[in-house]
């Protein structure tokens, strides 16, 4: 290997993330299709492999750099298959968390290109072919000085001294064809003048709750839902066996630091704070610590340990979020006044949105001429966590945080803890949503959130299942959060919960809800998307069982998601024909795509609706003129279909959604 | 200058080929427009400016290289302007041949984000804004140390000092609009973050013949066109000076090296050779020399300097075909053996294509162990002829070789004489035709030989001018060549002549013709692209004026190139609609649209056609229901239009072109 100049050219890779600049997101056991093409000059032959290997580090790597590596594992190899127009494809899958980096080597293959002459000049009907034989045999014979295996390095000796012997057309025709000769010589190819793609391109494996799994976010201050006073985490196992028993995988918690006095907010973010007002989580830091201690209230680290073990045994896993914020009472403020915006009185600046002011929050300047010792610090708070069993972060705003900062911090935190989930609250414009997920993250919030009609839920799902985005952008679909509560769900009563349930939990694989979306709670501030009282500022009052809660339709979402690998992926998604702008159809796929899920949603709260949907039968395997039995997983109900076009019609009261399994009769 | 770490995101930039590995093409005086997605986290204003700087090398650089190089230019600076979406916009105009590199420096502009802010504030009614202006003086005061203009520094000093006495929202209003101080604040920007895009990108710029010329191509032993001897190089001025007379701008001769006797073909490829039978040019090589010599018939070194001489009196040049092809008696064939492929019985590989056999061909093996040597003999060719006084070269075949060798060998040629034009003979499939231009070529060859149907046409050259080939391919129309002589030339008769110089000649700015063509010949082997009795083995009997011929057609074709600067880019190019597909039209402008030309072209070289043709008005500034007059520049008359839709009648046997210039009445 290693032409001493490139002889092929090897261009048009895909998928590659800004020229591999960033990796593509698998995990373990999915597979990466790659397409590249590749040429030479003249007409040789030309061949290519698909090589790929796992990572020790995650940089940028080339083949120099890996010369001097000690711990890089061996390329596996797999040839590339022509596709036409010089078009080559190929796939493996990944298996082991990390870095995953992969190439193609191509060469001009001298035995192909010696066979495919031989046989155009066969083809005209030259009958000397005596010199011809004996160039093939030269080749043969240089193929069995590079085989290892004694016995194959024989037969191909014995095919040379037999293809020497050869001298005509006729002779030579079926020798050119013997399977096994063929068979060797691509085992042991010339790849001398071959050569290798580079910059390698990456593929960033992560565990598989990556990519699957259903988030319950809860205040644990909450978690008994008691008005005067709140919970601690000795008392939040009601909830999180609540949110187990909903069929939920990660138990999402807002910040459980210590929260300031300074500035501190009251209800409905009042300027004028009670003495019973707990705060803002968000509002980080008091005498009793920063960013790495826990809020007096909620317990001690003992407790918080305790908690996620518990949550743990349960087959479940805590996210903590990372929320860089710090109230005029954070430990850095006295420690590290440089971190800080400065002004000219000698105060430090509060965050601001004019005419919005966060009196209780200092925000952090990441470009102080000590950044370095904040990144380091901040890079600690991730590390710390993680040293007491957090692996799923959610940051938190971060497209107003430097992105070569979070690019910096994710790396050194999966270098030291591969298994880290990052997901990205970001809400902002386009390019910087997906530049986020490029540069590290696992997971990013979307604008499901604000998605509504028919139209606006297929372009924007079709751009993030059939564009590029598929690559690298996993969306994780929540219809609430607390600072977010639709107008849709404000507006729509019970039913506009069911149908953004059966969305969120539908649309992608992995989804979650701000605790109170199952009561439905949809009581607003005026005119906003804002809770009315929420909880960010006060204890909140609830009945976790209060009537008309959907808590068995997502129990039963959730259900169906954990018995249907169609729903455990985030990018197999295509949309299907009805007849009905409000009725919005698609067909979810697994990976392998063995199981498929037909998902019909209502999306008008208020009507019953009805449509004629078109079924991909081809996609399903189903002969256009069999008739076919679906069967709804949401209520075990059966209908026989037969052909293209059935007519469905939805309930938004009782049953706003079809999941039908279709079984082929 | 420079932020520790990057803290824009400068991304998606275009033009750009492959990332910026090859560079986008330009001549002196034509403009590069460049967009790109900028932005940067949270909510500062980001500025950006768009910066160039010709390259003394043609090498890739970083700024650390470029730290370490003496005779880099300065940079020149554009700000970039806002389009929407964080998406930029700037451009600049190239002057200098060899390399321009460009790139992006953005940042986060403190004063423009603290404008931003303070206008918030005003609008949200908030009154006390002493702390404001006392950031706001200190800023300026900043912008005045950077000020290098004593004048400009104390008129910053005033504003600051003016700002700090400000302190209510009613103060500050107007002084915020003062359109001197934000003159001068944009002027001496806080760039101390800023960052620069890498890799830098680069804008080959070629001289402007790269981008408009017409070609003739003649065999100089056919300058005379006698049967049975050749004429040399003497004899060539008549040809010269009729091509002159046509309007051409350079001459391109097929090879004029010694040709081989080994193996020499005779009358239409015939194995059997007469003793006067001059043999084929392309079997390069004698005991009279090689690559740097000159066929003993055709004259010496010296009658070819004569001539390229009197080619340059006339204001034209010469181009030499570069074609990599050994006769068995080129003197590199005993000398360096090694550079050839061998068989088996110490033989040396002759050309093949089976059934085709080129006996009098060797072809070189640029894989072979004493490649660098080879490599730096044809560099060497190159250089040789440069001296002599060539600047075109028509490079034969290069899709047969290393792409990198070209590369290489034009990068290398490029840099002692920028001013060297390379014309890919390049008829393959697309993505080597797409790699040869970027990796170096200035010109390509083009399927346009072939491109005959509206539909094609209008495919064909919608992707050159309007996808990214337009950045890097300048595609050279031939409608005929020594190989080629096409089946709509050989059926269509003058006509089918008339039609195709008129679609060669205003397509793009780049055409050319090989001699015969403007005398409609059209004799091919049976069932062939070949010409019969073709002059590649033979001399050739020929009166250059023999009636029929289509030069005054040709003459003023070129006139009208020559006059109108529509007709000199290769990329300004819209089709407009007809309703006859036998009549095919399209706008040409100039770079700076104040020349435009609509062209419409009868493709059916049998029959008149007719057609209504939909003008674009708004294009060419015409009011839609203004009168306006087209002159057909190919007859001089005039015809009174109105409206976008207008009726043309075309004869192919006298006029099956317009051409016409609009005039607004």
């Amino acid at each position: 290997m290693g032409s001493p100049f490139p002889s092929i050219t090897i261009e048009d890779l895909s998928p590659s993330i800004e020229g591999g600049q960033f990796p593509i997101k698998r995990v373990p056991g999915q597979s990466v299709v790659i397409e590249a093409t590749i040429f030479k000059e003249g007409h040789d032959a030309v061949r290519a492999l698909l090589k790929w290997r796992a990572k020790s580090s995650h940089s940028k790597s080339t083949e120099t750099e890996n010369r001097n590596s000690k711990n890089q594992s061996l390329w596996q190899e797999i040839p590339m298959k022509l596709l036409e127009n010089h078009r080559f494809q190929g796939s493996f899958q990944v298996t082991s968390v990390g870095f995953t980096e992969y190439t193609i080597e191509a060469w001009g293959d001298p035995f192909d290109s010696w066979l495919q002459e031989v046989k155009k000049k066969i083809e005209a009907g030259i009958e000397d072919l005596h010199l011809e034989a004996q160039e093939g045999a030269i080749l043969i014979h240089a193929a069995a000085q590079r085989s290892k295996d004694n016995a194959e390095q024989q037969e191909l000796i014995n095919f040379a001294i037999e293809l020497e012997k050869k001298s005509s057309l006729y002779s030579l025709k079926d020798f050119l064809k013997t399977e096994r000769l063929l068979f060797l010589m691509h085992r042991y190819p010339d790849r001398s003048f071959s050569t290798l793609f580079e910059p390698f391109q990456q593929v960033r494996v992560d565990r598989l709750r990556a990519a699957f799994g259903a988030w319950y976010e809860f205040f644990p201050r909450s978690a008994e839902g008691k008005k005067e006073s709140g919970s601690n985490f000795r008392e939040a196992l009601a909830r999180i066996d609540d949110a187990k028993a909903m069929g939920f995988h990660v138990i999402y918690f807002p910040p459980i630091h210590p929260i300031g006095l300074t500035g501190r907010k009251g209800r409905n973010n009042s300027l004028e704070c009670l003495p019973e007002d707990p705060g803002v989580p968000y509002a980080i830091g008091a005498v009793t610590g920063g960013h790495d201690s826990i809020e007096p209230l909620l317990g001690t680290i003992e407790d918080f340990q305790w908690l996620i073990a518990q949550v743990r045994e349960r087959n479940m896993e805590v996210a903590l979020d990372f929320a860089l914020n710090c109230s005029p009472d954070h430990p850095y403020v006295q420690q590290y006044p440089e971190w800080f915006y400065h002004r000219p009185d000698g105060s430090i600046k509060y965050a601001e949105n004019p005419p919005k002011k966060y009196e209780d929050v200092f925000p952090l300047n990441f470009y102080n001429t000590r950044w370095k010792e904040l990144w380091k610090e901040l890079l600690g708070i991730f590390l710390i966590w993680a040293e007491r069993g957090v692996r799923i972060f959610r940051v938190d705003n971060p497209h107003t945080k430097p992105v070569t900062f979070w690019q910096w911090v994710i790396a050194e935190v999966q270098e030291k803890y591969p298994d880290v989930i990052f997901l990205s609250e970001a809400f902002t414009h386009p390019a910087m949503m997906k530049k986020l997920a490029k540069i590290g993250f696992t997971q990013s919030y979307s604008y499901f959130t604000w998605r509504n009609t028919k139209e606006e839920l297929e372009n924007y799902f079709t751009e993030l299942t059939h564009s590029e985005m598929k690559e690298y952008f996993r969306p994780n679909l929540f219809p609430n959060t607390p600072d977010i509560l639709p107008f849709y769900l404000q507006e729509g009563g019970r039913s506009a919960f069911l149908i953004r349930a059966a969305l969120a939990a539908t649309l992608s694989s992995i989804y979650g809800i701000y605790s109170g979306f199952e009561l439905c709670e949809n009581a607003a501030l005026p005119g906003k998307e804002e809770y009315a009282d929420s909880e960010k500022y006060q204890f909140k009052e609830r009945d976790w069982n209060a009537p008309g809660n959907i808590k068995p339709w997502i129990t039963r979402l959730n259900q169906i998601r954990n018995s249907n690998s169609a729903l455990q992926n985030t990018h197999q998604l295509q949309f299907c024909h009805s007849n009905n702008n409000a009725i919005i159809a698609y067909l979810r796929s697994s990976e392998d795509n063995t199981n498929h899920l037909l998902i019909m949603v209502n999306l008008d709260p208020h009507q019953q609706q009805a449509a004629t949907v078109e079924i991909p039968l081809h996609r399903l395997g189903i002969p256009y003129e069999s008739p076919y039995c679906v069967e709804d997983l949401l209520t075990g109900e059966c209908y026989e279909w037969k052909g293209t076009h059935n007519f469905i019609s939805l309930n938004p009261l009782t049953h706003p959604a079809h999941i039908f399994r279709v079984k082929n009769l």
